[in-house]
């Protein structure tokens, strides 16, 4: 499947409905469980997607469009979460998430990008050359992967519970 | 994590919603893609918990609960669903699927299960004895797991349009 921004936005607009389903109100014990030592929780995920809203996807487009000299993005920083979500409640980061993508697509729709700008380049601190559209597909791949894993993050704190069902569960060993 | 019946009905009870958040309104592209031959795309896997709310988690239950002469569970149909979504749109397998887990979760409130019920035994066709501890706890990871199936199928739509980024994306390879 090719990228085009309608599909794009098809699921860029949903997802923090989407983390909100999957996350309002659970007990803390889903939401702070993890896959083992330096993985992440759900709650730990969230703020990763509001560290890509704030720092990752439209300031990199907005490098890109530009077309300046220096079109070399910033390096993502992996791990700003565990300081930047640091006393604040799941609530508190779920609408924080909303309202950063709704502004973000926002400015996305704003610009109205043409065929020729979704091919306009910029450069990854290690890939090198990307172009627009890869940047904008990643966002969507970005958020589905990580829909993903947080879904299997929970399933695995019943990977006990399940006892031999855990034999047709193949998401408790991915 | 221990299986306990007021944290399974967390995940439980909103996995309809999950399931509409991330699927409702997509277009084709997104609802029947695949990972490849011979594996499901979302509106497949819809209609795989439908006919688990119709003849597995409630019906086995139902036999363990007896606790009857044979207590030996029907084999699960993986493949049901190839049937009896036929001519049916998303959102009609969508209006299902609530319904009967609204249904089924009805049935296993009006059970007050004890510790005790939760300790009894069925017989899995493949596996032998299993708990009404272990067949709730696995209705609750099954949800789970297709929760992340689905996600990673779109994900994997994408494959290609993330260009070198796929490198930083595991959802892509798993």
């Amino acid at each position: 499947m090719e990228f085009n921004l309608a599909s794009g936005l098809e699921i860029l607009e949903r997802t923090p409905a989407v983390i909100r389903s999957m996350l309002s109100n659970l007990s803390p014990e889903w939401l702070d469980g993890t896959e083992g030592p330096d993985t992440w929780s759900p709650y730990v995920i969230v703020g990763h997607l509001i560290h890509g809203e704030r720092t990752d996807w439209i300031p990199r487009a907005r490098i890109i469009l530009a077309q300046g000299e220096d079109r070399c993005f910033k390096p993502f920083d992996r791990f700003a979460q565990f300081r930047e979500s640091e006393g604040k409640s799941l609530a508190q980061l779920l609408d924080e998430f909303a309202t950063l993508r709704s502004e973000n697509l926002a400015i996305l729709d704003g610009w109205k990008l043409t065929e020729h700008e979704l091919g306009l380049e910029g450069v990854h601190p290690e890939f090198g050359p990307v172009t627009m559209r890869q940047l904008l597909a990643t966002w969507v791949a970005h958020d589905l992967g990580h829909i993903a894993q947080t879904a299997r993050v929970m399933a695995k704190q019943y990977r006990e519970a399940v006892g031999p069902w855990r034999a047709y569960l193949p998401v408790m060993d991915r």
